[in-house]
């Protein structure tokens, strides 16, 4: 079916099935497990021996993302990363994609299109391939389930238990950013609707907004493990803030933690803009969430190889869990870790 | 976590990880190919060198369900089994599935459990391991997502694509009981929606209201199919309706087909409250949904095989693609057959 066999952009004009082969015409597969894609009952996949790793999550609209300030094709991409992200929290590298959708009646196929679009481009980018889904009307507002399957040999998985005392704690990246930019967008949303028919004042903040609106997966870090020879004791994507992910990687572990407020990577244009909005850029980093970036410990007779990297920072070190778990301030204060990330449910 | 652990019912006292330690708090993994379930960035599969297949499913309240007359074990029962129902149609074993869940604010904790005991209950009855999901609040309606993975040896696996000309058409149990299920309840809903304060009259409508509101997946037909050494040619599973099934086995085999109306098999009680309504039980059967039976073809010599079993009825049989999908009616009449079954997107 090509762009120009429907003059209409609703979506009643192509139906359950053609809205479907419409959006995953020209697919190519492109990983060997991927036996069979999108077009049966079930997607077939093989993955010859090593282990297979399955993930899933739901964003739903006014919950996880506002169509305000959110471009559909942003959307669709961050739909996707976030469940490679935790793939690749595994150790383990996503080869397969599934997507389910309930569109809100006042979507066209354009916006449709759009969202799929970043579906697709989140799957080149990572070389996953997408291999079947769900579409259907909402009478409500959009939701989007994604499940992506991953593979790795069985002795190269990495859980969020295992990490032991005095193992060292690292993040990659730098935290807090996604959060500065959705409070970024969320004043503009407001002056908006208060002042009406002013232009949101975006320039000047695009590593918050990128990281807020794009977030990538850290793909790279995987390869980087490899290279170093490096195999994390535990690990776990930091999607519900720093605080958070800390006390799962302790709660599985059995252990607790000491870090150190002021060893947490944050970005320069994190810190200004938690400076203009009057927040602690170490509170954004624990609290705020949607990072993305990976927390994992090492043994410490690692500390050379992880020491070295501008990708890595060590933050601190596991201890027994009756010591619990407690961040340390420039001052030598110890503060107990609260889980405070984001929470839909409360 | 235990029932007696919190005091109120309100989901903000759990919040996100509560609740889902508090539904997840006893699984119990039944299949060797489960390495590890709930509890971490993702779940781990081995399937030691078959065939993986995977299917996912969303349901939407409001298109897809009304809480009106649907309970919410009921609920969670069906959304699973028919993601296990996609698995059976690949000839494949369901062995895992994934729920993600968003939860209206009104819900309460007991009513998510009662969900959760019907996923549950039909993940029990199927062997089949709950390995993870997600849950979230919804500013709207409740939506259900989910994933089913199954495993088979590859030269066992059955696509929709295969059927060869003269193939049989054969299909499972009977159809368009679940259509008049909803009929009925839909009447029920109208009745008491009008006129307020009446019970609705649901006695000596057993079959189809199970049809409707508890469906089961055709996993006995699999085990059938290995007893009597059939391997069908092709086969779709029942969702959307006979007609609609036909037209995706005879599009991906490249060949039409012919289907005797008076062999559709049609349960005693659907025929009954069909002339209830008004409606062709045939139609219903076209063009209902929602039977979770198995279509599929085997090679005429096979005959034999299929003939003499209760569960097993031969509807007709494919021809050319040049020669259309055609259905006879009792008076020899051929009629084109249409795809217009439920299409939530129309």
């Amino acid at each position: 079916m090509s762009h120009d066999s429907h003059r209409s952009d609703e979506i009643s004009s192509l139906g359950e099935f053609g809205l479907i082969s419409h959006l995953t015409r020209d697919l190519v597969v492109k990983n060997n497990s991927t036996c069979k894609g999108v077009g049966d009952d079930a997607a077939v996949l093989d993955f010859q021996g090593k282990r297979v790793v399955v993930s899933t999550d739901l964003l739903a609209e006014g919950v996880h993302f506002n169509l305000v300030y959110t471009p559909l094709k942003h959307l669709g991409y961050k739909a996707a990363v976030v469940n490679f992200s935790d793939i690749y929290a595994m150790n383990a590298h996503p080869r397969q994609l599934l997507v389910s959708m309930a569109i809100s009646r006042r979507f066209t196929i354009s916006m449709v299109e759009s969202l799929y679009s970043g579906i697709r481009l989140a799957c080149d980018q990572y070389g996953v391939d997408l291999i079947g889904g769900d579409t259907t009307s909402s009478f409500t507002g959009l939701t989007i389930s994604c499940t992506a399957i991953g593979e790795a040999p069985a002795d190269e998985l990495v859980y969020r238990g295992g990490a032991d005392k005095l193992d060292l704690i690292c993040v990659t990246g730098d935290l807090g950013g996604a959060y500065m930019g959705l409070q970024l967008l969320e004043r503009e949303r407001m002056l908006f609707e208060k002042e009406g028919n002013i232009q949101p004042v975006l320039e000047g903040y695009d590593y918050v907004l990128e990281r807020q609106l794009k977030p990538e997966a850290r793909r790279d870090i995987i390869g980087l493990f490899r290279e170093l020879g490096i195999r994390p004791t535990s690990m776990i994507d930091i999607s519900d803030g720093l605080s958070s992910e800390l006390m799962h990687l302790c709660l599985n572990s059995d252990k607790g933690c000491r870090i150190y407020a002021d060893k947490i990577p944050v970005h320069g244009e994190t810190q200004r803009v938690a400076e203009e909005f009057n927040i602690d850029p170490v509170i954004a980093a624990l609290n705020g969430g949607e990072d993305y970036e990976l927390l994992f410990t090492v043994p410490v007779k690692q500390f050379e190889k992880v020491g070295n990297r501008h990708e890595l920072t060590i933050i601190g070190h596991m201890v027994d869990a009756a010591d619990g778990l407690k961040m340390i301030t420039p001052q030598g204060q110890a503060i107990t870790l609260e889980a405070q990330g984001w929470n839909s449910l409360r």
